[in-house]
């Protein structure tokens, strides 16, 4: 089955103690497809300026990556730099330039409509709730979202809330749109909003999910994905989104839909964000093979395996 | 076989957003003394003062704990009181009032030197490496310190790491002591001060274990143990003692040492962590049972349990 990605395209140039990349692909619907492309058949939808190359959609093509979803408008594309110091888990925001973002308005071409899976990257909840409406036969729509909506657009990010089956956000989010300290109770008020399942990314500590009753099976606790300590995280950028692209690329390769499949999802997310932030934009996700994916998989396996 | 806790006793008066107590029994030795009392016989060495009265000692003592090794001072128990806010993971400290453990000299009682194994609870490091070198035919011993002590007694700290074969600390005092900001290549850095293993707290996170290359058996990889999400962290304090006391208790309750069974401890760890941090002050750990234990180790099993 295949999974839909409607997001961001960018270029980023992006700074830590590893070193610099200027203007490389990035985006949240880049990092999603690649990552997912490794599971199952991916298209996005996503706009793109005059400066977005052949060589740039070769990056996805080469992937497998239905491209046909991108829109080209005038002007360019969207534009972000940054720069990470010895904690890599705060990006410093150099330049934000949305240029052809800003007026992104994704629309599904009908050809996409039938697609399983849908992955709502991080944009304005309105939209997201738009796309949601064009694909109301999706078996699973994955969403995402961060602080800026979570505080500007409270209203709209709740109505967008209830199109998602399955929201991935990070611990501080899930504070703020439960506006509750304790994750587990803000956990529980964000489900009380709509979705199936919430999955919480803790960076370098992994990710858990909790589940609404009796959704996707039975089951009384959330699960927890550990994550791989890195050594050496060169560039956080986009392992969200990554996650996000392991989570619902396996789901979709998946012939069922049930916790132990998401459980498994939860950990090859965290696989996909692991490899993304090994190198710099998406240099490490362009060039993977499934043994490596299995191998990394095994080794989260082990790290909380008991005998 | 029997373990040794040497560290604090305590008068603790906490305040948190689910209410207060005043001058309950604490100190570290107290919360790993009872936590390792559900694996193991427990023998503790600490210092108290006039205060610490009949009652007080019969908490120990209900748990089958040998109480012979506390010193009896002129003076006061020591002091504290503290303050956690919304985010529990934080704590002010409001009052720090030595008293007779200013002049705390830990000396193992004869009878205790055969005990095979050891933790030695966060106190002055010169202080633990004298109790480490009466004890120098222990099967295994454990050790905690803060930044304190490896802010200001950094070449001491450095010293006494070399008699702990696994080192229990938080993530900051492992970046702190490796002079890193990167947590597994801190982790490897400790390692080489000396210890077997190292085991990394987590918080709300987990714990992870380092192990230093051919330590206790083969493996390439760490291990990480999940925490449950709670979401009622009434009083964080003497969670990490407690953590010491489970990992410790279990490894002392077991014919052998090895991977495994240190990969079991680490939840037993997380198990007893989770208990201490539901009421104030040692309340939990008083009165559990090993069915409550045993359900809450296959609880925090299944958090992570693939099939």
């Amino acid at each position: 089955m295949s999974v839909l990605g409607v997001g961001s395209i960018a270029f980023d140039t992006i700074a830590s103690p590893y070193g610099k990349v200027e203007r490389v692909l990035g985006g949240s619907a880049t990092y999603f497809a690649l990552a997912a492309s490794y599971f199952t058949k991916v298209r996005i939808v996503a706009v793109v300026g005059d400066d977005f190359a052949s060589e740039h959609e070769q990056v996805l093509r080469r992937r497998g990556v239905d491209t046909c979803g991108i829109q080209r408008a005038k002007g360019k594309t969207f534009f972000w730099a940054g720069e990470y110091g010895a904690n890599v888990n705060e990006a410093k925001t150099l330049v934000t330039e949305l240029n052809v973002f800003e007026q992104f308005h994704p629309e599904v071409p009908a050809g996409y409509r039938d697609t399983e899976f849908l992955f709502l990257g991080n944009i304005q909840p309105t939209l997201q709730a738009h796309v949601g409406r064009q694909m109301n036969g999706a078996k699973l729509v994955g969403g995402d979202t961060m602080n800026y909506w979570i505080n500007h657009t409270p209203r709209e990010l709740v109505e967008t809330i209830k199109v998602f089956d399955v929201l991935l956000i990070n611990d501080a989010e899930v504070k703020a749109l439960g506006h509750e300290s304790s994750l587990p109770r803000a956990a529980q008020r964000v489900l009380a909003m709509g979705p199936q399942a919430l999955v919480v990314k803790h960076g370098e500590y992994g990710a858990t999910i909790f589940f609404r009753e009796g959704a996707f099976g039975i089951g009384r606790h959330p699960f927890r994905a550990p994550a791989l300590p890195i050594e050496e995280v060169h560039d956080p950028t986009g392992a969200g989104d990554s996650f996000a692209g392991g989570f619902m690329g396996y789901i979709a390769s998946q012939g069922e839909l049930n916790r132990e499949v998401l459980k498994r999802a939860m950990f090859y997310g965290g696989v996909m964000g692991s490899f993304a932030v090994e190198r710099f934009g998406t240099e490490r996700l362009q060039n993977l093979t499934s043994e490596e994916i299995q191998g990394r998989f095994q080794t989260f396996r082990e790290l909380t395996h008991l005998e």
